[in-house]
């Protein structure tokens, strides 16, 4: 049996967390090394690694959440939500959602590609 | 009438696309400014800005494209498969799903909030 992640114990009880919405598939907490004020962790009630592996019931509830809690955070906040799912320190799927911080430049885009390697790469990666 | 975002005529086939993956809710198709190779762009195929005022089966039909093409990645690249909501500058919402570049340095996290700040702010965002 895998040990439980961080965030089990959370849902568990077992480490407080600070709950922003809960339901029978999903956990939302503040992240405690917030990108913005109402950072927000969205959690599934199972202990996946990697989102897509994730069972549809669980995926599709898990994304429900975060349409609410994004939205709920524009409107406290007042400024656009952002989302990532980047995590690879806990194995256990989560998503951020965050505010766009108009004080922060934003990302820079990577370059141009060239289209032949473009026309490559989609011939590669077209789901099949 | 809003004018079409470019995703928009990309879906309606006047400007060209490296086609990823398409059904009648949404349309995948290569990033031309890749962070990785077989960077994609997920999008629902109606114009609405920001991806929480979507209506819930676009939504739902989004996400289900995005778990496709972030498993597919992962198969073709051997790379874990990141996701990301941050584009305001096409007025569409739009899915980034790449690759982690395992050569490249992780995003460096922000510093831990104070639990008070962290409690307040829990007050504040808690969903009502």
């Amino acid at each position: 049996m895998q040990e439980d992640s961080i965030f089990t114990k959370i849902i568990k009880g077992e480490i407080p967390s600070y709950k922003i919405y809960e339901d029978d598939k999903t956990l939302a907490f503040l992240d405690i090394q917030p990108e913005t004020a109402g950072h927000t962790l969205v959690v599934p009630k199972i202990q996946v690694d990697k989102i897509y592996d994730l069972p549809d019931d669980y995926y599709g509830a898990l994304w429900t959440t975060v349409k609410k809690v994004a939205a709920n955070l524009e409107r406290v906040s007042g400024q656009r939500s952002l989302i990532k799912v980047i995590g690879t320190d806990v194995p256990h799927s989560h998503v951020h959602v965050f505010s766009l911080d108009p004080n922060r430049p934003a990302e820079t885009d990577p370059p141009m590609a060239d289209p032949e390697e473009l026309a490559k790469q989609a011939a590669k990666f077209v789901l099949k």
